[in-house]
């Protein structure tokens, strides 16, 4: 076999064989195939797709290229959530003691945020002692007694899909519906779950700018999960503006806390109980999703959840009491406020831009060497369709300075206000096969 | 300026600028740009084709990747030809005294042969004494004096396209229309001629599979010669069987002989015409291709094309007397007759195969490294379209051995006789912009 003929077959619109995927992975993540084939060959891919069968065998072969995280010793179906990324997106914080309240066993790993968006660790640390640095044993332990718990990355998971990344990244081959569906399942199926439910985000927020562009990722990753054995269903939501209100690491805990009390933002509720519904179908917990929504409802209702959140908290050494007592989160000490310079609807909330205001605060991180404050962030007063008068709030900036100048211009130079305005839906679409 | 973005563009189909490929070319060239970035752009130009801009921008961005030869001191309109490789092709050996004869400056720049076609200084060092290893200075004086002069490749002709040349036989990029024109321009431009006649050869011998595709490289060339301002034109030629009857170095320069005697075989002096003529009218010795056609077929009826074939064998050091005593050329100790298996109509003679069944015998090479035979080959007997018997012989096999038997076989399974046949026509086309 050589790696040429098969860009060559890929570049006349054949359909690669198992072999000859496994064959490019292997030899690529063993620097036998150099840089130069796998770019020209991630360029066909760009130009002649994938078959379903193609892309499930090269999410398998990257799976294999690396470790791999063995959740066998965790009782019960093991349901991972993942989100393709998006501005002010609290829902794991909120999904996790929600579904692990009921039962559905909750064992994450999970990264830092880089760029516009957030990371649920760095999200986590802004609580007290909380500790994601634990081992795999005590991970396994705390799934299996209380059906949660959330581990940094460990382990070499995926080399050829971090080595291919970093290749598609400065050879303008990232935007491939393939390529970017097997290289988010290769790290999901690795991860060991049994099951996976997908947030597809579009929007100016998300990598997909469009709601088909977002519906094909999905149904690329839902398939290739279901061809690999794994139950996989995708929501697709919306991220052409900031999900929730909060955006900023402290100020999303607090937000994840009321949404768990109930009293959260609608349109971040609206989303967990999508997501949750799905993660607790998949989970066997309930016979179909609308049982499970009501379960949801539930233990919300009831305080389960917020209980489950607070054990979690416990469990991994952090300061539980923030829960009732959020004011201990750190806070900033400046707020300021951003009048609206109009009276009309809000139209526009453009994310990726808010998002980087966020960042520019503080909030998130520039390069992956960057320092963050966990305590700085934006409170998004008005979403759109909201009503806004002249002089009215359209944002609280959490700072740790008086001059954020920049950031007020970019929050304006981000919000639109006109006439006539409503807000977009949410959950534009439901993706199970 | 960023790589990753000239790549970007080209695959979403945008026009690159002069300075993009100016600066992928320069960059390349240098080594600051890499080979992944190289052959992603080659994979996305496969797909998204180049406009006859960009065509002539890559090419003179590679002809300014290194040095160009200066044939400014030679007076008069230098006229270059180059053939696209085909088998048994004795234009070049035909033409440069043919068109030197009208007073023509042939400047010619020539390489060695390579897998099954031949090269034009193989050809020319079959005759005893023959040297193409002169200096520049000898160079510029015989092609003054005398009007003709050949010389051995020289100097870091576009070290760009070599570069790129060898990344894109790897990386499945080769058959690309503009990659391929702008391969072949940059390295005629460099070599300094005014004006360029092209022989594109179409059919099993060729790179060019068929009439269609060749037509397309044929224009792509010409336009790329005619707006970087060398006059270029090109003719169309069949090369599904071999050209003439001769397949060998020693045996091509005496069909040479025959054929600037207007004794060769008709297909060669057909295609010489058709090429010589366009090199005529583009150095300006003839107001028609009508007119240049005239003055060709005057040069060979009065013995001034063989006597300046004379000259320029005597004029590098080579025994002229070969011109009148073909004996003096080498000569192969045994020749094996190909009988023919039945009678009939030759139908097929793939040129490839044959040309490969020459190259077993010695007379070409299969590496870079391979030594050659000057005097082995074949003499093709009978054409497609000949009428067989029985018996009759199709071809004369050239050998240094009795043991032939694979040689044979190879020719019995090129060559097709069936009830029914007729000649392909060899000139196909004629492309002038």
């Amino acid at each position: 076999m050589r790696m040429v003929d098969i860009i060559a077959r890929k570049r006349d619109g054949k359909e690669l064989t198992s072999e000859e995927i496994q064959f490019f992975i292997e030899g690529y993540t063993q620097g036998k195939i150099p840089d130069y084939q796998a770019s020209a060959l991630a360029m066909a891919i760009y130009f002649q797709d994938m078959s379903e069968q193609e892309r499930a065998d090269l999410t398998m072969a990257m799976v294999n290229s690396g470790e791999t995280i063995d959740l066998s010793a965790i009782e019960g179906i093991k349901v991972d959530k993942h989100s393709t990324g998006g501005v002010g997106d609290t829902t794991t914080l909120v999904l996790a003691p929600l579904v692990a309240a009921l039962d559905v066993p909750v064992a994450k790993m999970s990264g830092r945020g880089l760029g516009h968006t957030g990371g649920t660790i760095d999200k986590l640390e802004s609580i007290a002692g909380f500790d994601v640095e634990i081992s795999k044993e005590q991970f396994v332990d705390l799934v299996n007694r209380q059906k949660i718990a959330v581990i940094g990355q460990t382990g070499n998971l995926t080399p050829a899909d971090k080595k291919l990344y970093a290749l598609r990244d400065v050879t303008a081959t990232v935007n491939s519906i393939p390529l970017i569906a097997s290289s988010i399942m290769s790290k999901k199926i690795a991860a060991g779950s049994d099951a996976i439910v997908l947030d597809v985000k579009t929007g100016a927020g998300a990598f997909m700018k469009t709601p088909e562009d977002a519906r094909e990722l999905a149904q690329a990753m839902v398939r290739i999960g279901n061809r690999v054995g794994r139950k996989t269903m995708a929501v697709i939501s919306d991220m052409s503006q900031p999900l929730g209100q909060a955006i900023g690491n402290a100020l999303e805990v607090q937000e994840a806390i009321d949404t768990l009390r109930g009293r959260g933002p609608k349109d971040l509720e609206e989303l967990c109980l999508a997501l949750g519904r799905q993660m607790v179908f998949l989970a066997g917990k309930a016979s179909s999703l609308e049982e499970a929504e009501e379960k949801l409802r539930e233990a919300i209702s009831n305080g389960k959840a917020l209980q489950k959140f607070k054990e979690f908290i416990a469990n991994q050494g952090g300061d539980a009491s923030v829960v009732d007592h959020p004011e201990r989160l750190p806070q900033a000490p400046f707020h300021i406020e951003v009048p609206a310079r109009a009276s009309g609807k809000v139209t526009e909330m453009v994310a990726d831009e808010i998002g980087t205001a966020a960042m520019l605060l503080g909030a998130g991180r520039a390069t992956k060497e960057s320092e963050i404050d966990l305590a700085v962030g934006l409170m998004l007063n008005k979403k759109i369709g909201d009503t806004v008068k002249q002089g009215e709030s359209l944002a609280t900036i959490h700072a740790n300075t008086e001059q954020v100048d920049d950031v007020i211009q970019k929050l304006y130079a981000s919000i639109t206000i006109a006439a006539e305005g409503k807000a977009p839906a949410l959950v534009l679409d439901i993706v199970t096969g």
